[in-house]
């Protein structure tokens, strides 16, 4: 056990000019290993996964989640190992997860900094299946996809951000289904290896073609669903093309964390196509957990999904791993690993 | 019966510069009165209906409605009397309507110049009662509030355009399923009438007012339903105070009618409260008609609903109402009389 604790802390207000967590303003600290008192567990991190919500930890979200203060040590997704515990349901040894501190060591109750309990990660799987395809990510993808998008075979579907950590695994439920599942991502590269690794039918770079035109000729019926971590111009493109009675499950709005004034131009077409449009928020669907881990966990044994993760190694890489996730640098999920992974 | 025809045509394009249905858009024309040949109806028209679709009509709806040719006679909601039939299907004396021309007289087959069947009104009711609440006003109302908002008691729900033909009706609906319901509208005058007159719990003027902060005061625990037919801002406005698993029901969007780069920036929000927005296109929803019709019937007799019209006198009023719509000038649905009312 290395006796130092490094951090990354939140250095100064993320926000100016509309841009969207700059790389400098988390600022290296170290400090010594915090110690675990009564009713508390020391966790030696081993993944950080990069997720917009970070974005929202550092700006707060209205009702919902307040934001970080200046000097704060940084918080995100993140896996680790039980070293210590002084708390009745956890052992030494165990794999947790939750919103952690951006360090090597963070000491916690039986909830995490955001307040959520420390959740065990689901054994069997190696820790970075266990906290992406089997863990939220995956959750997401499902409560999208089977609670609101909800195909049918036949059906064709799009999936924006297709390539993220989220997106790569709704495109893969909806294959199940038997859908017809076309990919919207950021590059050509990233469209071509959505479709030769991950099993997309098609895909479209947004940058490089006209997402408009593209979708009318690979969806000339419409699309059925459209599953949406965009926002922006790629929800109107797909409202454009929405089939009658579609359905667009809305995840995320990367397009605002950029600029919070993009706006959807295109919602009236909503009526004349009968179009349902419904977000989720992740935690007020908790019921549905136990039934989407069950099935994806029997999916991803049975090699029908599988792990889309972009892995950066070391703890000076988080900076640049949680600010490449805006624009679009990854392939799968963007972990970060910065200590020994015990399951590999 | 007089031997003039008088008619209102599309004397230019109509659009340009944002501007949405100018009224020197239409010309006057005077014609004959037309002869019904074989299979075919006269109808003398005694009520047009100011509607939004006059505006889709000018334009057309892609993939839904052509636009109407410069030099055509106009068209619009209308309901008249059958004066010759030489169709089985219809006898003289019958009240009918549809999307018929802005003229004194019509020849149709058994379908309208849209391609829809010549319909004939609910009996039993005055003539504009049955054109209006009683017929597409009231139906777009009931697939809106009970398809998609449902309303439950307790709710709070919010109709925009609310003095409105469509939104008159629906704020009406709301409060029979026990909802509290507040009404926005674009005057303090209409606000006023919508308490006293129409049954709302509250009314707000959004020119006169803070929407934003008004309907945090009048919905602290916030809005469960919304009934909307503006779009642009005012949707903003309630997706900013929208309850956790709030539903939106899209039925127009008067703000992009006049300015179709009027965007929605708030649609992330859906996320974050687990909301519903959907948009339904009346002829997609028929098979609710006779639903929709009989239960409204059953209200308005018993007087649970009552008529909110707006009544103009005279041909040459027709454009000026038709425009006045888009500038919120009507309280209540707009309808010009232009002959005798045999009901009334």
């Amino acid at each position: 056990m290395n006796d130092l604790n490094r951090q990354w802390v939140l250095a100064k207000e993320a926000y100016g000019e509309g841009m969207c967590l700059p790389e400098d303003c988390f600022g290296y600290n170290e400090a010594g290993i915090p110690e675990s008192g009564e009713g508390e567990i020391l966790v030696r991190n081993v993944y950080f996964a990069c997720e917009p919500a970070v974005h929202a930890m550092v700006r707060g979200v209205p009702g919902r989640i307040d934001p970080l203060p200046v000097g704060s040590v940084m918080r995100g997704s993140a896996a680790g190992v039980v070293v210590e515990s002084n708390h009745p349901d956890y052992q030494a040894g165990e794999l947790v997860n939750g919103s952690f501190e951006w360090a090597d060591y963070t000491v916690m109750g039986g909830t995490d900094p955001r307040g959520n309990p420390v959740n065990k990660l689901i054994t069997g799987y190696p820790m970075a299946s266990a906290m992406t395809t089997l863990g939220m990510s995956g959750v997401c993808a499902y409560i999208g996809m089977f609670r609101i998008g909800k195909p049918v075979p036949g059906d064709t579907v799009v999936v924006s951000a297709a390539a993220g950590g989220i997106g790569s695994i709704a495109g893969q439920l909806a294959k199940l289904s038997g859908a017809r599942v076309i990919g919207i991502t950021s590059s050509a590269e990233k469209a071509r290896r959505l479709v030769e690794e991950v099993g997309y039918d098609d895909a479209i770079d947004y940058r490089g073609e006209d997402l408009v035109g593209r979708l009318a000729e690979l969806a000339p019926e419409g699309v059925n669903v459209f599953f949406d971590n965009a926002g922006g111009p790629i929800l109107d493109a797909v409202l454009v093309n929405l089939a009658n009675w579609g359905r667009i499950a809305i995840c995320g709005g990367a397009s605002s964390y950029q600029n919070p004034d993009v706006g959807v131009k295109s919602h009236m077409l909503l009526a004349q196509r009968n179009g349902l449009m419904r977000g989720f928020w992740l935690f007020d669907n908790a019921d549905i957990i136990p039934e989407a881990l069950a099935r994806i966990g029997r999916w991803h044994k049975a090699g029908l999904i599988k792990d889309v993760l972009d892995i950066a190694e070391g703890f000076e890489a988080v900076p640049r791993a949680a600010r490449g996730i805006f624009d679009g640098a990854n392939m799968g999920k963007q972990l970060v690993r910065i200590s020994d992974d015990p399951t590999a």
